[in-house]
C-alpha cells in the first residue's frame, strides 16, 4: 500500500467512522410497536421491541411485531437490545425476536423482571442474556456507549438513553412525562440531561403520544388524592382495575387501604404475578401480610374492610372484572353499594368494551369511577409544555420526534420549531426511513423494509392482505356454498344442486331466496353443460348469476364458492 | 245494568281515563334510535323514531331500528308521530317504519324537509301525511295535546314537547342545550317551561347523553370565534367539514369566509342537497350567488380566495375528504398550506378512520384543524350544569332520564336527587319498560317487546344472532372447507379429498398444513367408512379432528364445513 493508497483508505475508513445512522422500525407513523436502531458501519443497538394492538379492520389478529428483515440480514453487527421500560409496545416483540437476534439485552430490574416472566409464558428454547442495569450505568456496546438515565413514566423504573457515538450524542427520551412530585422520588433526571446537553447533544429523538395536549400532565400522585376521595365516600367493598404494570398506581391504592383501614386482596392472574415480581423486587415496599389477605379470604372481612385489585381495565371479556360486571364471577358477586374505580386509560378500541363494563356494573347497583367523572387516572406521557421544557433542557442540533402518528409527528416539529430549533434540522422519520447524520450534517439517505407482522395464534406473518380481505369479506355479508355434482359421461348434473350459506341469512326465513337461486343457477348450468363449457367456466357462470341475483334482491354480496364434482 | 254494575263500570272507566304510560323504544340504556311512546287506553302518541349505528361486533349490519311490534298490534290507537328534531337518531327509523304504521307526521320545517328527502332516496309507496308546526303550536292528537317549545341544539329548528294529558303535562326535551347566545336568536324557552311548571309538570324526560361532563356546554356562537382564528392563519384554500344537518355551523363557515372574502363552494351530494333545502326555506339567510359558486369553478380562483364545505367528518371511506386525504379525489388535489378544518365530535366508532384521514392531510402538506387541538366544534347537548337548570326549572313530580347508555341514566338521576326530586319519584326505563302515571303516582308496570332490530342491505331483521355469531367466527379466523366424495356401493373414497380455505391461512405457504390434515382425515375417514358410520357422524368425526388439529399446529379455529357426496 503506497503513501496515497493508505490515505485513501483511512479517509475512507474514518468517513465511515464518522457516520451514524437512525431507523425506527416501528413507533414513528403509528402508537406502538416501538423499535428504532441506531447504527454505525461496524455495530448497530436496538432501542426496543414493542407490540402494537390490531387495528378493527385486522380481523383475527392478535397482535402486530415489527418487521425485523433488516436486522436479520444485518444480524452479526448487532450488539445489544436496550429497553427504556417495561410496558408490551416496547418489550412485547421479543418473545418473537429473540429466536432470530442473539444479543445481550439490557433494561432496568423492573423492566427485566417484567420481560422475564413473559419469557417464561412463551418457553422460549435459548433464553437471551439479560444484563440488568441501573440510572446513571454506563455500558459499551462496540464503538457506542450508552448510558442511561431516569425518566418518569406510567410504569416504575423507566429511563432514557444517552448513546455516545463519535460524532457526537444521541439523547432517546424513551417514553416520559415530568413528573415534579414522583412516587417513588425518582425525578426525571433534569441534571445528566443538562449534563449532556453541555457536551452538546447531536440528536433529541423524543415521545410525542400526549402532544396534542396542551400545557403539564398531572403527577401521579394526584390520583392519590382522588382515590383518598373517592375512598372516603366507598360504602362497602371497594374493588380498583388498574394495568398490572403500573406498579405506582397500585402503591397508592395499598396506601389508601391502610389508610382506611382496609384489607387488600388481588385477583387475576397477571396483577397476581406482576405485583409479588415488583414486591420481591422492592418496588411496593407496602405490601406485607398485615394489609394483604389472600382473595378467598375476602368474605370473612367486612365488605367496609375490603379492597380488591384486579384486572379487566379494558373490558376484556375473561378478566376478572368483565366477570364481575356481567355477574359470572365464581367468587364475587357485585353488590349494591360496592365501589368499583377503573384507574386506567381507554386504550383505542376497547371504547366500547369499557363502556359495557361500566354501564352493566351500574345495572348491578355499584357505584363506578371512572376517568370521564374523577380523575381517578393520569397520563403518563408528557403534554405539551413538557415537551419543550425536554427540547429547551436538551438543545439539540437535531430533533426527531418518535412514537406517534403522522399527526403527532407534525404538532412535535412545530413545538420544536417553536422553540428555535430550525425546520431543516427536523426530520419526521416514518417507519423505515434512515436518517444518516455526521457532526454537521443530518439527511434522510433511503429506507430499510419495515413494516407490520401480523400475529394470529401460533402463525407469525402467515396471513397477509389476501386473507385479510377474504375475512372482511366473510365478516361483511358471509358465504354460499354451492355444491354441484355433474356426470362427466353424459355431461348432465347428477344430482340436485345444494347450496350451503354461514353468516348471509337467517336460512329458516329464506327459503323463497334459495329456491329461486336455485332455479336460475339451474337454467344456467344446463345451458354451460350443454355448450361443454369447462370447469371455470362453469364456475365463474354460478358466480356471477348469483352475485347479481342476491344484490338485486337483498343487497349483500356475499364470499360465492361453486364447488363442482365430477363423476 | 244496575246501580252497582254501573257504578262498577264508571269507575273502571274513569280509572282507565286517568292513567297514561310511558314507555321507551329505544334511547334508554343506549346511545341511538330515540322513541319513546305516551299511551292511555284510547290514544298513543309516538315520539322520534331514529337509527342507531351498529356496534363493531354487529359484522356487516348497516343500521339499526326499534323493535315496533308494539306498535304494529297498537296500530289502530296510534294518533300520530311527532319529532323533535331532524337527526338520524330521531328520525332515520321512519323509512322502515312508514309501511307499517300509518299516522301523520308531526315537526318543524327544517325537520320535515330532512325526512323528505329521506323518503325519496327510499322510495315509499305511500307517503305518509307530514303537518308541518311552529313552535308554541298546539296540535290535538286523540285525548292528548301537544304544545311545542323552541329548544337549542346542534340542528336548527329543534322543539321539546309539553304533552297535556288529564292527568299533567308531561314535559319531553328532546335533545338540547341551553345556548344563550345562539345564531338563529331563537332562545330555549325559558318562558315556555317556566308556564308549564307553574301549572305543574307531572313527568319530565331529559336529554342525559351529556351528563358526564361538568359545567356548561359552549354556545354555538364560541365555534364561530375558533373559525374566524383558523381562517386568519389560512395560507391557501379551506376545506371545511361538518354534518350537512347543521346549519348554524355552515352559516357561521359562510359568514368568515364573507368576512374574508372567499368565494364558497360545496362538494358532497348529502352536503349540496341539506344547504339547498335549508337555503330554500329561510335557514341559510347568508346563502346567494355574490359568495356561493359552483365547485366546478374552484380552479378558476385564487387558492386564498376559497372554501369548500363538504361531506366527511367521520372520515366515512368513499366521501369527499376521504378521498381528498389518500389523493384520489377526481377534481380536488390537497396542495402544502391547504387547510383543513373538521369541525364535527368524532362519533364512537370512528375514531380511527377520523385519525387516518387526518394523519393523510398532514402527509399531503395540509394543515389540519381539528377538535383535539382547537375549539372547532362544541357538543349540542346540555352538560350538568345545564341539566341542572332544566330540572329546576321544570320542577317536575316525577323524572325520567332518556337518551343515554344505563350510566348517563344513573348520573342524571344523581343529579335529579342533587336538586331536590326524591329518589322515589325517579325511574330508570330501559326499553321496553312500562311507566304507569296517575295524579300522583308513578310505577313501572311491567315491559312491552323492545330491543334491536338490524337492516343489511335490503333485509330488515332477517340477520339475528346465529347469522352473526357465524360472521364473527368467519371474520376471526375464516373457514375450511372438506370435500368428500364417497363412493356409495363400495364404500370408500371415490376420489382424492379437497380442501379449500378462506380468511385461514395464506395457501401457499401452508402446503404442508394441508397435506398433514388430510392425511389425518383419510385415517378417520377410512376407519368411519369400515365401520359404515352414517353421514352426520362422519362429518363431526372430520370437523374434530380438524378442529383439533389446527389448534395444535397454529392455534386457529375456522369455521370446518364437511361437504360429502355420495355417488
Amino acid at each position: 500500500m503506497n503513501s496515497y493508497q493508505k490515505n485513501k483508505f483511512q479517509k475512507k475508513k474514518n468517513s465511515h467512522e464518522l457516520k451514524v445512522c437512525v431507523t425506527p422500525l416501528g413507533g414513528c407513523g403509528e402508537i406502538g410497536k416501538n423499535m428504532t436502531i441506531i447504527e454505525n458501519s461496524n455495530d448497530i443497538i436496538v432501542i426496543d421491541a414493542g407490540l402494537m394492538f390490531p387495528k378493527e379492520e385486522m380481523l383475527g389478529i392478535d397482535l402486530i411485531i415489527p418487521d425485523i428483515s433488516y436486522l436479520k440480514r444485518n444480524r452479526q453487527r448487532i450488539r445489544g437490545i436496550v429497553l427504556t421500560h417495561g410496558h408490551e409496545d416496547h418489550i412485547g416483540a421479543l418473545p418473537y425476536i429473540i429466536p432470530e437476534i442473539d444479543a445481550p439485552i439490557y433494561g432496568t430490574k423492573l423492566t427485566l423482571g417484567l420481560l422475564e416472566s413473559k419469557l417464561e409464558e412463551f418457553e422460549i428454547k435459548k433464553p437471551p442474556t439479560l444484563i440488568c442495569i441501573k440510572p446513571k450505568d454506563k455500558i459499551t456496546l462496540g464503538s457506542f456507549q450508552v448510558e442511561f438515565f431516569r425518566v418518569s413514566h406510567s410504569i416504575a423504573d423507566g429511563v432514557g438513553l444517552a448513546i455516545f457515538t463519535n460524532i457526537g450524542i444521541i439523547m432517546h427520551t424513551g417514553d416520559f412525562k415530568v413528573d415534579q412530585t414522583p412516587i417513588d422520588g425518582e425525578l426525571i433526571d433534569f441534571h445528566k440531561i443538562a449534563e449532556y446537553s453541555n457536551q452538546g447533544i447531536l440528536l433529541l429523538l423524543s415521545d410525542s403520544t400526549n402532544v396534542e395536549r396542551s400545557g403539564y400532565s398531572p403527577s401521579e400522585k394526584e390520583v392519590g388524592e382522588h382515590l383518598y376521595n373517592a375512598f372516603a365516600e366507598a360504602k362497602k367493598r371497594i374493588i380498583v382495575t388498574t394495568f398490572a404494570s403500573n406498579i405506582h398506581r397500585i402503591k397508592q391504592v395499598i396506601d389508601c387501604a391502610i389508610r382506611y383501614n382496609r384489607k387488600v386482596a388481588i385477583t387475576g392472574m397477571s396483577m397476581n404475578r406482576t405485583i409479588s415480581m415488583a414486591a420481591k423486587h422492592g418496588y411496593l415496599p407496602n405490601v406485607n401480610n398485615k394489609v394483604m389477605i389472600p382473595f378467598e379470604d375476602v368474605r370473612r372481612h367486612l365488605s367496609k374492610r375490603i379492597v380488591i385489585i384486579t384486572t379487566g381495565s379494558q373490558g376484556e371479556p375473561m378478566s376478572a372484572l368483565s366477570r364481575m360486571a356481567t355477574n359470572s364471577h365464581k367468587h364475587l358477586k357485585i353488590e349494591k353499594d360496592d365501589m368499583v374505580i377503573i384507574s386506567a386509560r381507554v386504550i383505542p378500541g376497547n371504547e366500547s368494551s369499557i363502556a359495557n363494563t361500566i354501564n352493566n356494573l351500574f345495572r348491578l347497583g355499584a357505584e363506578v369511577v371512572y376517568e370521564k367523572v374523577s380523575e381517578v387516572h393520569v397520563s403518563g406521557h408528557a403534554s405539551s409544555e413538557e415537551l419543550k421544557l425536554m427540547l429547551n433542557l436538551a438543545r439539540p442540533k437535531f430533533f426527531v420526534p418518535v412514537h406517534g402518528e403522522y399527526r403527532h409527528l407534525v404538532h412535535h416539529t412545530k413545538l420544536a420549531q417553536k422553540v428555535g430549533i430550525p425546520e431543516n434540522n427536523i426530520f419526521i422519520l416514518e417507519n423505515g426511513k434512515k436518517l444518516e447524520l455526521t457532526k454537521d450534517k443530518a439527511r434522510i439517505i433511503g429506507s430499510v423494509s419495515s413494516g407490520m407482522v401480523l400475529v394470529d395464534g401460533k402463525g407469525v406473518g402467515d396471513v397477509g392482505n389476501i386473507v385479510l380481505r377474504d375475512r372482511q369479506h366473510l365478516a361483511n355479508d358471509g358465504m354460499v356454498i354451492v355444491l354441484i355434482s355433474i356426470h362427466k359421461q353424459s355431461g348432465k348434473l347428477n344430482s340436485p344442486l345444494e347450496i350451503i350459506s354461514r353468516g348471509f341469512v337467517y336460512v329458516r326465513g329464506s327459503e323463497e331466496l334459495f329456491t329461486k337461486a336455485k332455479l336460475k343457477i339451474e337454467i344456467a348450468l344446463n345451458e354451460c353443460l350443454s355448450k361443454n363449457n369447462n370447469l371455470p367456466d362453469i364456475k365463474n357462470t354460478v358466480t356471477g348469476i348469483l352475485k347479481k341475483f342476491f344484490y338485486e334482491e337483498i343487497e349483500r354480496r356475499p364470499m360465492i364458492l361453486p364447488l363442482i364434482v365430477e363423476i
